[in-house]
């Protein structure tokens, strides 16, 4: 049997996706080993670049289609399928991101999740019966309203109205109505990537964590979590659902709760997510060698990232591990003990970050071959 | 039999001496292969850092003397002999280097050669029986008569009176007498390391391609140039020596020829005549691994440089050789067609040259560790 190597990297930041990380790496092993077997396996977080990692690491296929964005725009959108068409994976920053607006356009007193929903009910259109769902990066504070409305779910005032899009209105909530939700919502599991603990509300919730970073000033930020705290408390009551101090609940604007309290939707961390989708414990398993990476690994890796992911299932295997990274900062050595075997950097000279970016690819194919060629001397 | 480790790099220029660039390795590689033997063999290429490296590595020790410089000026110089007493090993640079004088005071009309005889004068009085000799970075071109005055030949005009230091009295030369000259240089071996093949004379020739660096003017240059032909002549009347053509007898001003003509010099590689004087090809006999480095490696490497040197007798025994260096430059991937096993940077992350040289030490010795937890990996 022929030397089994599983490369699973995340991207590299700025540079290259986490499949041409790992094809870098394998072109590199590939010169010194040309009989081993790789099993490529890119990887993400659950943030930017989790639809791109699980359609290449399942053949799958990019969905495009024309959403609302946070200000109820018309936008070019994406989403994933993977491979076998089972599970749809989407970014809620491709919808109700921050990034698709001005800085001058921030503003979550108006800003709304619909998008999302439109993204979500696509997949349920397509027929797949799963749906991932990262929700880094958004732009909204509407506690998932606008998500749940394009999938159904009505919300209105005391006198039965519709409330408008986002977090300011949710103070006027009075009623939610469930009767016209999707019905395939309830065949479907939903799974959310979620890196942050914070709660609906309070002092580390949604709006006080992340509301200035939307635009929100001092008052609205106390508003908005006045508000999220009305719309749980209704939730409470009429959908008999507890989800204020859920950790993760206040993730994304409240997002996380709304999925939670409209979809059923189940918390994990992002690389559990990602890790499940592209079946990367059965890939472990087989391998004899596995390889890992991100543009930067240091102290803070220990702490969920890609890498320290991907070694503690190594680990758990029994595997041996190496971690690749552009830049191996404070703390980066500490790794020897958390599991990890080798760590290296592609650096073969002092010099710029501009040209280590741009000179990513051949510096990990070498990486790759370098490694290679230490692990064949055999003494 | 635990393993057996030769580290024999050169110095990484501007920050680290051979010596502790070997010593950071073998820390590092130590910390995975606790009861591997090392054998530490510090290189050097023949010119600065060549008595340093033969001290550490034959636990020899340094002398030092009042000599004259190029100027016949006393000044504080050195020089080092091997542990067991029977070599001295010598830079000329020490006593009749360019980087002695100022740049006003350079002038190859009248510096003298003569301190670096001293020096030999030394070696002789403490019975060595061997002399290895760098000739890099002179500031003279008096084909070697400072020295050999020193050592006792006369060198005088027609009228019988001794001659003025340096290479413009050599056209006034008429008699070289023998007969003074130490006889202990007939029972002394001198090896001379010298990687440049001017001869003494003509468009190749010391004065006109080292003579402008030194000081010299056109004019000069070509006087200067007319005075080594006739030195030549005179040597090959008197002494019956010719040396105009051999490859390196223009080297240092001359001093090649010199050496030559009057101690019966043998000019050798630098890298060879440190290779020898440290033992490395028996060194490299008994390794199961050659690890070697110098400040940069390139495509230049190839042509003789330390690291080069030391993978072309890991070839000869076929043990495996690592080269580690500061910088990996342009070609240096070329490398591996010309012996090398593998070739790894210390680097960890994009920076400036300032950070890599404060920090060689440490890096280094995580390149060692490095490259040792990835030997230790068998799949």
């Amino acid at each position: 049997m022929s030397m089994n190597i599983l490369i699973a990297p995340d991207s590299f930041k700025d540079s290259l996706s986490a499949n041409k990380v790992a094809n870098a790496i394998r072109h590199g092993v590939k010169k010194i080993y040309p009989e081993a077997r790789f099993q490529i396996a890119p990887m993400a977080d659950g943030g930017e670049g989790t639809v791109e990692s699980v359609i290449d690491a399942t053949q799958g296929k990019m969905v495009e289609l024309s959403v609302l964005d946070p200000l109820m725009r018309e936008i070019n959108s994406f989403y994933g399928i993977t491979g076998d068409g089972s599970t749809a994976v989407i970014e809620m920053a491709a919808a109700s991101g921050l990034e698709l607006l001005e800085v001058t356009e921030r503003n979550p007193w108006i800003t709304s999740t619909y998008g999302t929903g439109q993204l979500i009910k696509d997949a349920l259109e397509r027929g797949c019966g799963q749906i991932l769902l990262g929700i880094g990066g958004s732009a909204t504070n509407d506690g998932g309203a606008g998500m749940a409305q394009a999938l159904g779910v009505r919300f209105a005032d005391r006198t039965g109205a519709p409330i408008p899009p986002g977090g300011g209105s949710l103070g006027e909530l009075a009623i939610i109505s469930m009767e016209g939700l999707d019905p395939r919502i309830a065949e479907t599991e939903i799974v959310v990537a979620c890196d942050v603990t914070n709660p609906l509300t309070g002092s580390e919730g949604a709006s006080a964590v992340y509301g200035p970073q939307k635009g929100a000033d001092p008052a609205m930020v106390v508003q908005l979590g006045h508000n999220l705290e009305h719309f749980a408390g209704i939730i409470k009551d009429q959908l008999a659902r507890e989800v204020t101090h859920v950790p993760g609940s206040g993730a994304a604007g409240g997002l996380g709760a709304g999925l939670m309290a409209f979809l059923d939707g189940k918390l994990m961390k992002g690389f559990d997510m990602v890790a499940d989708a592209v079946g990367l414990e059965e890939m472990v398993k087989v391998a004899d060698l596995v390889i890992t990476g991100e543009g930067m690994m240091d102290s803070q890796t220990r702490f969920g990232k890609t890498p320290y992911g991907v070694a503690q299932l190594a680990r758990k295997y029994h595997k041996p591990v190496i971690g690749v990274a552009g830049t191996l900062a404070e703390g980066a050595h500490e790794l020897y003990q958390e599991g990890f075997d080798v760590i290296m950097s592609i650096q073969e000279k002092p010099g710029n970050l501009a040209y280590a970016l741009s000179h990513a690819e051949e510096l990990l194919e070498r990486t790759g071959e370098r490694m290679a060629r230490l692990i064949r001397l055999t003494l």
